[in-house]
């Protein structure tokens, strides 16, 4: 069975181990302080249950610490905020990280300044970074482009007429994450090649955040026709 | 009737040439130099008529200097290459800017290091740079997400079925703008809202490039689903 570790607790990591776990995965999911993220107790959002609630009814995910989710799992999921995806990714090591498939679905958004920011872009890209940090990783950029929801369940828009794309290094990987894709209801997946297409992917970000902004809503996506 | 100002010559300027004057229009094709540009005999690219050849078969089309294009039209289309579009408008002075509506198709990309590359990006568009150095220039950035057959004959990709983006920050100029792009076949018109909202639409390039060069071949588009 395939061990998922799922790096990061919030909206876009409970989506993806949830879903993961209902696939009948097994699902570590890393946090920085265990117990702490275990007394959050109070909704971050209204509508959105607490993560200890979250926590409670999703009992196949076992939460842990960055480290342990990464060496004991066959498969990671970034679902960290980009501008710290490098510094959790280190607190496991290079050795750890050698050879496992990294599901990057990070965006490198700076939150600080109130208005969202790339803060890499056009020449480079956060999958681009993370794949010459740990030349032994096989990163695989995929489902950045769409709301947490949308990721895991992309029949909630248009009954699943649109698009997912990939981009990797590693064909193998990218066989991985397109059959994972599929298992989550996703019909068109799109290899735009190798991980330097993560720069038009990660770019994509300031057209997404002014679609959603424009349409008073995060579920859409854009469905790639010829 | 309309009088159009299309500034550029290139595969851009003339679809918009065109279809302008195959819509009854008057066209006023701008240019640096008349008498080079109708020197020009070869053909730039294979299968690509020259220039010559293309002015003689759309005898509707008025080759004239940039300034002189801007004086005489209503609606100004903006088919420069980026990098050189400010300089193009300065030709003829804000006073003959003023009023006018700009179709801004550019896109701010530097083709001098091989690369294509966008030279203005997240914080900034070549869009907003024009309407902030003629603020009563009324710029609708449009169309400079798809190649210029599409822009002119969308139903050449998937029957039509694909989304063109608009934004700018007058709504008259915008319903103007809308009206001639469901002249050219357009059904799906997706405004933005502001002028600034051409940040997304021109970043979207890094990803269009990209799926050119997987895709091999331009005639493609997305289409926003919800």
């Amino acid at each position: 069975m395939t061990v998922y570790g799922v790096l990061g607790t919030g909206t876009v990591g409970r989506a993806l181990a949830g879903a993961l776990a209902a696939n009948g995965g097994e699902v570590r999911m890393g946090t920085r302080d265990v117990a702490a993220t275990r007394a959050r107790t109070e909704p971050e959002r209204p509508g959105l249950p607490s993560f200890a609630e979250w926590l409670a009814s999703n009992d196949a995910v076992h939460l842990t610490t960055f480290a342990d989710a990464i060496v004991g799992a066959d498969v990671l999921v970034n679902a960290t905020s980009g501008m710290t995806s490098l510094d959790i990714l280190a607190a496991a090591g290079a050795d750890a990280l050698d050879g496992k498939i990294l599901i990057d679905i990070a965006n490198p958004l700076d939150f600080s300044t109130g208005e969202l920011r790339l803060t890499v872009a056009i020449d480079d890209s956060l999958g681009e970074t993370i794949q010459r940090a740990y030349p032994g990783l096989r990163v695989v950029k995929a489902l950045n482009m769409v709301t947490a929801a949308v990721m895991v369940d992309p029949r909630s828009v248009a009954g699943g007429e649109h698009t997912a794309f990939i981009a990797g290094n590693d064909d193998e990987a990218k066989a991985v994450v397109g059959e994972l894709l599929r298992s989550f209801g996703w019909r068109d997946i799109q290899d735009l090649g190798d991980i330097t297409a993560a720069r038009g992917m990660e770019a994509y970000l300031v057209l997404w955040l002014r679609g959603m902004q424009t349409l008073g809503t995060p579920m859409f996506n854009v469905k790639l026709v010829r």
